[in-house]
């Protein structure tokens, strides 16, 4: 089957099912806590895509790995996700009004909700990945390797790091090379996270996990860069939040720095850099091909 | 030996520059990110009193353990000591300008990166507890119950839950038994998981576990109250935070609900209740023994 056959909007909604599912079986907000629990399932099921998840299942089924041995991690990455855009729309970091079509959390659960809401969904994270009890044909030192890749990833060396970053720049001139390093750590290092988890976890052999790891850089650095073009040329209806922000905040983008034309044209080259990782991959890394090329075209 | 004539200061003294290396050896903020590193730095070696690892260090002793088995998972509550401190100082939540006799973080590094080094922190402790290489002597089974004691302990259903009621209640009468349970929340939840990790490390019985259980669940309470007394009557340069900031905020304190010489019996029965727990231990528990009397007696 090659890649344009493949049946991508049917594969992201079942997956897409399957994680949202998996989210409200598994993650546990007290009662007790009532307004924390409302605002953090107010976040977690918000209607997200779940790329990163899906991300992480289809590299597990492109080296013949068995989803449901990943579940944890996977639903543990996005909650990651997840935390970071209650945080990243904080009146004193982006100060953004609109995500997924509704008003973000600080503005329906108040600041203190939000920070503590993002605090809780992110050790949630980790409660989540650490349940011996979920998983499935997996030996606990893979699952230790996991966790300690994901913590590396959304760290101070990975996903906040470059948050720090994209907040440092606002308003300065940042170099291409800058840029790159903020795309790299702000969105890349999850993805990457997510990629390697899912092949890690099942028993993928070295040169795959060096293909899939360069896959996963590319599609990272080509997804952040399609957010920012929608940013400044997409439909907010479609999108779910305000365009024209990173404009309006002088954000530290490509788009800024080398102009529309030749963004679209570097995220051809990503795209085309992250399908090249995985060429000698048979039909199980299908979807994995899909969802890049997918997440080049989006329009949301 | 008895508990009177145990040298706590020199205990407290050598264990508290035990923490601070193996802090200052194993977590890792990279240059890079130098201004995320300078703020989670700044709030990491500000000179805290490390009781949450020493408690837990204490516990493993107390049980015939050896302390540096658990070395990782001490000094991985302390990070998330910190990140809650630098998280609760922003102003949409406690609006704390001193924290330990210095500017809090967000008033040297600003509110964005204020936030994104809380979360860094927060991420750098379950990196730390998830790093195989760190480990003496302990299973990875083991090591993954730790983990999921801590982020059950200091999540939603622990620290972050009960600061969330502690933000909700301002201003607001809360009754006696809705205070308990913010303080259990909020301060005594990690307390336990200290007291709790250092003894399951360390192959204590169910039955040992039970009591220290007891001893850090009175420890944590009492803990929490003598905070609440010192805030209303103690000097604020020797704490190093301002003092009377609960009462201008209205904050959910027993002091409010039951006033302060009511605390103070309360603070002694809670101590008692702690000491009682473990009475029947050995010498060996002499450490736990001393740290709460001295918990209970402390002017900072």
């Amino acid at each position: 089957m090659s890649a344009n056959e493949f049946d991508l909007e049917s594969y992201l909604a079942y997956r897409k099912h399957l994680v949202d599912e998996y989210l409200k079986e598994h993650i546990h907000f007290p009662p007790e806590f009532a307004r924390l629990k409302e605002a953090a399932e107010y976040a977690v099921f918000s209607g997200g895509k779940r790329i990163r998840p899906i991300l992480c299942m289809a590299s597990c089924e492109a080296v013949g790995g068995d989803i449901a041995s990943v579940m944890p991690f996977a639903c543990a990455i996005e909650l990651i996700h997840t935390y970071s855009l209650i945080h990243d729309d904080l009146p004193a970091i982006d100060n953004d009004k609109l995500r997924r079509g509704k008003p973000t959390v600080h503005l329906v659960f108040g600041e203190a909700i939000a920070i503590l809401a993002g605090d809780a969904i992110l050790t949630e994270s980790f409660r989540l990945a650490s349940d011996i009890s979920l998983w499935e044909d997996i030996y606990s030192h893979e699952a230790l390797d996991a966790i300690n890749l994901i913590a590396q990833k959304s760290g101070a060396n990975g996903m906040a790091g470059g948050q720090s970053l994209d907040v440092l720049w606002e308003g300065k001139d940042a170099d291409e090379q800058k840029i790159w390093q903020i795309y790299n750590g702000k969105t890349a290092a999850l993805i990457e996270a997510a990629v390697l988890t899912g092949a890690r976890l099942s028993g993928a052999t070295a040169q795959e996990i060096d293909c899939l790891k360069l896959y996963a850089h590319n599609t990272g650095l080509a997804f952040q860069l399609k957010d920012d073009i929608l940013n400044e040329t997409g439909d907010a209806k479609k999108i779910g939040k305000s365009t024209g922000t990173d404009r309006a905040r002088a954000k530290p983008t490509l788009i800024k720095a080398l102009g529309i034309e030749e963004c679209k044209k570097r995220l051809e080259e990503l795209t085309q850099n992250a399908l090249n990782a995985i060429q000698n991959f048979s039909a199980s890394a299908d979807p994995l091909r899909a969802i890049a090329k997918y997440l080049a075209q989006r329009e949301s």
